[in-house]
């Protein structure tokens, strides 16, 4: 048969509307979630192609949900909002809507979202961080609903996962910081249990410590939940230190930008009196004054990349690839050399 | 019979495992959707005190999914982040789950996501604003799956809302800055297109000209979507008029604080050459400096107000209140009097 008499395809059908071929079997395995409009020129696609869908395809097409759920630990500031953006983004090419819920960082929140989104019928969920009860994985595996990690980078790990590798990115800042002349160093983290991110960076700036021969247990470290004030309140306990700490790193930007406030309070210049660092280069490490030097994380890379292994884990029951992104560290004027005076 | 003997209910399972009456429906009805401990201890308390659910309450109680889904226009900053923290605190005491999906400022995606939370199963909608193709409520209406708005008061809309007078808030502050001798006021507004909070708050600026008898239609507008970048380049423009304003209103927060940093770059003092103000008080307008001046919008209480609502509207089938909050000017920095020179 000359393929210009061969039975029109799915894709012939999506190319003809202009859609997703995902879009297409939404319309004709659940007309009501498409938008009119785009129902009626896939329809008009449909009909003048003849196209006549198989039984086996729309069996098939049917059993998805094109429903992907995303578990975060916090809205509350933008750390997690631009790969976020740009993981629907790619997910909204491919024809699939994305629902987010946020735990606040309690692990029993997340199982409970888990299993939320999993009785709502997602086909895929994309988690944040390997840290949690492995339980969920075994009963996300009964379920048969694969789940991809991002924000951290680690091999072997029960889910594949999409990072960048914490410990080293915060090692290579540390020791950026060392190499101007910083000696008392201090570090305000985010609570580390539960949590393998902030932990990894804690590792990584006792790494650098070690490696440039200085005690890496003289690294002062404060824990404390990810807010603006609390980054604020952890600079004043550790700056009332005698001697105070020549510089601070932050274990992400929103902490770094409550401790510059908190030094502007007390009238110290950054960086001339005391240096501060950030991590994640979200917008707000632009805006605040000094802005921030920090550690430069892909977003929407990391976004785009987790929802194409996604979809392609749900469409194809691919076990998922596990793949590392590079970060860099982004100098700004919050960091300069030490004044040891 | 006495009150010691009589059968007992829900009410005393619940207070018994100190968990919601909501928690124990899902315990007996959707035992999968539940976080092990709390189901064992909501078991225990079942058969320490011999409570037989009747039929008719777990018909009831198994109609509903628990699931409260919310479409925000965007993540991407924290304009929506703190109210939606606490509309989602207040819906977990009552044992609700939250998904939320952002439409990126776009009605089909919006229209498309509300589809896809009805099919999902969601017992009611948090929609942001009043602006909508009205065949999204008759879809709801026949779905039978209560919708609020929030952040935008309008009184005998089409569905209840709880949120604030944008329109007289923006008066309020623009007023204001007309009292410093402004006369030359300029806005960078969000697009109002679809957008009612950003065309009121234009509205309401004008209000304020005219009131002062000043001509509504000085008011140089330009509209852009809500991001730092945007902010600064609008900025930029604004000021290269010749005279240039002494005072810009932004539209919100986010967009006042890439103004801030165009001022800055250009070498301008702010609000020795130009005065910026903001919309919301998110945690930005504390961290930029100098501090912005701007409208509080009390986001913890429309949020958990929303959710006490909602919850009220899907589980006894009410129409749902619509309440007016205050705002109010916080004066910080950003703000001074017109340097007409």
């Amino acid at each position: 048969m000359s393929k210009l008499r061969s039975a029109p395809t799915l894709d012939d059908v999506a190319r003809q509307a202009g859609v997703s071929t995902a879009t297409v079997s939404r319309c004709l395995n659940a007309p009501d979630r498409v938008v009119e409009a785009t129902r009626q020129r896939v329809m008009q696609a449909v009909e003048a192609l003849g196209y006549t869908p198989n039984f086996a395809a729309r069996v098939m097409a049917a059993k998805r949900t094109f429903t992907i759920g995303a578990i975060i630990p916090t809205m509350e500031n933008a750390i997690f909002a631009r790969g976020l953006q740009a993981f629907q983004e790619e997910l909204h090419k491919r024809g699939y809507t994305l629902l987010v819920s946020s735990s606040a960082y309690r692990p029993e929140v997340e199982e409970e979202q888990i299993r939320t989104l999993v009785a709502r019928g997602a086909d895929g969920l994309l988690l944040i961080g390997h840290d949690r009860n492995p339980q969920i994985h075994d009963y996300l595996e009964r379920q048969k609903v694969p789940a991809m990690v991002a924000w951290s980078y680690i091999p072997n790990a029960r889910a594949p996962s999409i990072g960048f590798d914490n410990r080293q990115a915060m090692q290579a800042l540390a020791d950026r910081v060392i190499g101007l002349n910083h000696t008392r160093i201090a570090m305000i983290s985010g609570v580390s249990e539960g949590n393998d991110r902030a932990r990894l960076r804690i590792e990584g700036a006792r790494d650098a410590l070690r490696k440039r021969g200085l005690n890496p247990d003289s690294l002062s470290i404060i824990e404390t939940s990810y807010e603006v004030e609390n980054g604020a309140e952890a600079f004043a306990r550790l700056i009332s230190q005698s001697p105070h700490p020549t510089a601070i790193l932050c274990g992400n930007d929103v902490l770094a930008a409550g401790a510059l406030r908190q030094a502007q309070s007390m009238g110290l210049n950054v960086p001339e009196d005391v240096s501060i660092t950030g991590f994640d280069d979200i917008e707000l490490a632009r805006i605040v004054s000094p802005a921030l030097t920090t550690v430069h994380v892909p977003h929407r890379e990391m976004g785009s990349k987790a929802a194409l292994e996604l979809v392609e884990m749900v469409e194809n029951s691919t076990p998922g690839s596990t793949i590392r992104l590079q970060t860099e560290i982004v100098e700004r004027q919050s960091l300069g050399p030490a004044n040891n005076s």
